[in-house]
């Protein structure tokens, strides 16, 4: 077994809020990130595929296509975008980045064919990250 | 002289638009970083203070209190703000990075009298940055 | 199951010796990093907490009380210090990168009550760290 | 159980192509890689080895003979070197990231005798890496 | 004047040998770097572009253009390249960071017409850069 | 003119104080800095030479010898050190980053010999660094 990663980035604002609760809960709760207006961030994505490399190609997946894949089906979504707003399948989602990791598995995992989806990263800041390696994983 | 720098990080959101235009023309001009509600980044300040170390001290300028200074003249006003929208200083200018500098200047630089504020560079992705060295830098 | 993580810095110096070993044989064992007056480092540490986030806060843990809570418990302890003879948990242990971990763990385990801590990272340069998961990791 | 990682770097040059299929099968599978006369990367290896650090030394592993284990068995052998006609251990391999990192463990295991080589990371570049831990790992 | 930079990046191999030189001088000269078959390099290029952003758009430079343009009119030549061989605006030129950050110059400097292209710089490894300001900087 | 740059990377010590001072003065200026046993940092230099490369290596500077230079006159002396108390050429300095810049500049500028040293880079911290461009410099 070998794992291959490939990044992508994008750029996106965002509030973490819940419609359900009142100003004081979500500021309690979220603090600055509960911003009316929102803020944002450079994210970076880090997407780790499983699977053994075929004698004949050397490669568990061709990264040129994993890297096509997630241009195609997250970043083009995403990017310069607002999370809470624009992007259809976070619609009534706290757009967290453990949710957004969660939400993007979603998205890829049934389209990977080569290897098999074995984890994703959230970067959000410097700082801070987040791994999700799917809902079978113990 | 010698040159000292302190990096500090905020996010932000933004919008790139000319409210003087229409949209097509916004469009044209500022592409996706004209999306209505904003998009956003991880931003990263550098800013540089050119003097002579004074025998007694061997220090420019007490980095502590540079710190302190970036901290809460410029990072607690655009920290996890709309830049468009919640910061004063930036009132009717377009948050370019460009401007972004050259407005950071203008509220550094008065605060500064250890040395002298040299340069100001600001940090919109890892692969785009600004450099502005004041209105009388050649 | 969500793995969320935090990262820290501190500076400090220390001094790799055993004072049960004559001068030759720490020499040999530990070479430069038994320099008598120490050397130092800029260590980053990484905290990484694994739960489920629930729906309603979208978060496995406030990052911000993560923050502080690794701020005070941690790097006010270390930061700007000799770890041999400033930091009281150090007391008698080798501050090698791999007890420093250990012994960060016995610190902060028990403070972490949304989550589990998972796992902790220490950087002692750009090419050297540590990962310890703990006395119950298989 | 602790994991103790050291990070070393190359700098090489590679093709990716199958000998025993035609050109226009090669561009197909590996395109731009493909280029006859080669192309490069500075690589990032970082080595991973798994141990209980005995209290009188708290280290795994002596990270100064790790460092020149790595130097003189691997690096030495790949650093400015063509992977495909350079290196003896790759002749007849198809020099993907992924065929790389498991020669390198198999260079590299045997002579690990404290702790136990856990994990090889190889990074191509700044947006992809491969993990290979061994062959009897799940 | 505010400063710009947009950073690209690019994988090459090269030799560096000067054919009018035996190897032993060849040896000497560029030690492991003249590997007959190559060697190569992940390669970081910032290309700064001066200029006063008119108020109406707040930019220097539309940087979407610019990107594009350092993409068509350098990364698309020298991307998965051999840079002696490959490389037409090389030939006969022995490519050293430096030579090859003055013939990107030559490349670039024409076809920039907002602002003007102040400076590029080339980072060959993690360790080593060149920069150069154009033939009339003193 | 080109600028070519080589970093080096050191582990290192030291305390700010001024001798003549008391407690209470070093306190107030040099904070945490001025802990009686020390603390470390991962220290970064970047040297920068300036020349014009010659047809026939296209180098500025040999930067094998660039680095073995910076290897042997400064690294050698200052890894895994205390700045204060084990550097003979930092005796009675104190050792804040302009001063280690200052004194950097005048153990190498005598020894470069191809080109000329331009710039003198010291990273304290990911946060924190100084340039000199020595004596003359405007």
């Amino acid at each position: 077994m070998v794992y291959v990663t490939r990044k992508a980035h994008f750029s996106a604002s965002h509030r973490l809020y819940n419609p359900k609760w009142d100003d004081a809960t979500n500021d309690r709760v979220f603090g600055k990130c509960n911003n009316p207006r929102g803020h944002g961030h450079n994210y970076e994505v880090e997407v780790t595929v499983a699977g053994t490399p075929p004698p004949e190609t050397g490669m568990v997946i061709d990264l040129k296509k994993l890297a096509d894949l997630i241009e195609s089906e997250l970043i083009e979504l995403v990017d310069h975008k607002h999370l809470n707003e624009d992007v259809e399948f976070m619609r009534g989602i706290i757009p967290t980045a453990e949710n957004l990791a969660i939400e993007f598995w979603k998205v890829l995992e049934p389209k990977i064919h080569e290897g098999k989806l074995f984890s994703l990263k959230l970067f959000e800041s410097a700082n801070n990250f987040i791994e999700y390696r799917g809902p079978d994983a113990s």
